[in-house]
């Protein structure tokens, strides 16, 4: 497998969470990062063609569940490589619902961080959510996953509309 | 060590470099992610405060250089935590210059991605630089430095600036 060097940005994966009525959906991004905006703040990217961005615009939160190293495969396709338009993704997996109303996922996640929106900026094909931090909790205390170790340990493929997708590095789903 | 929710994103760590006229400089992150926009791209979030800011505005340009998880703790207090005001960074370090002639760092680092920025979006005290990725090599094969290994396993702090300094965390510089 190649190793492209926009691979190397070595991030961590999670599952981000958010709901549209009594609807939940999730879906697994490793575009998050930490900022500071009169607190604790997070900001994700989220494909506009995925139900996720629907259901975050919707609710104006958003929860990431925080992956462990050992995250079946299961999970990541159940979240990673299904539509939420097709699936009923959380009633697949435990989960309990946080002080923003949002579900996070029990099994295989480390932590829990719970957000409401309080900017949005759109991107290309991609809108860029900066979620304030009202909540966050430890669940285990182990090493998450990153990027690193689920396409070159666990050969963990990508989807054609990731900007990991590369023509030139072959991919298994 | 408490393990904070927030330091569980467990996000690679990059020098990103720069230039003012002919002065370079550099400085360390865990913000950054990869995008699509009409090709590979790469959105990064800098203080207002840091020189690297007043130059990738400067020069419209940054270069990731990405490091590897041996990478000295000399290196890291070097652009993590000194300022280019005091210091001559890029005087210090084997770097090379690339096709956006900005430099690279040569040793501990695994790959590099050169980017122009097409973009710039304000958040409270940082700026988002989003980089249309215009050149990239990888250098060596093997796994990066994350956020989880520097701070629990080398034991790395982070500056009072960052947003992952916590008050009720101890941190050793």
């Amino acid at each position: 497998m190649d190793k492209h060097p926009l691979l190397l940005i070595n991030n961590g994966l999670s599952i981000v969470s958010a709901k549209k009525g009594e609807h939940y959906n999730g879906l697994i991004v490793h575009t998050a990062f930490q900022l500071h905006v009169e607190g604790p703040a997070v900001l994700i990217a989220v494909n506009k063609n995925n139900l996720t961005h629907d259901y975050i615009q919707s609710c104006r939160s958003f929860t990431l569940s925080i992956l462990e190293k050992e995250a079946p495969m299961s999970l990541i396709k159940l979240f990673g490589f299904q539509s939420g338009r097709e699936v009923d993704k959380f009633a697949q997996v435990e989960y309990d619902l946080g002080k923003n109303g949002l579900p996070y996922v029990l099994s295989n996640t480390l932590a829990y961080i719970e957000t409401h929106v309080i900017h949005t900026f759109e991107v290309a094909a991609a809108t860029l959510f900066l979620g304030r931090v009202i909540n966050s909790r430890l669940l285990k205390e182990e090493e998450p996953l990153s990027l690193y170790y689920y396409h070159f340990v666990k050969k963990g493929a990508f989807p054609k509309t990731s900007p990991l997708y590369f023509e030139d590095t072959i991919y298994f789903g």
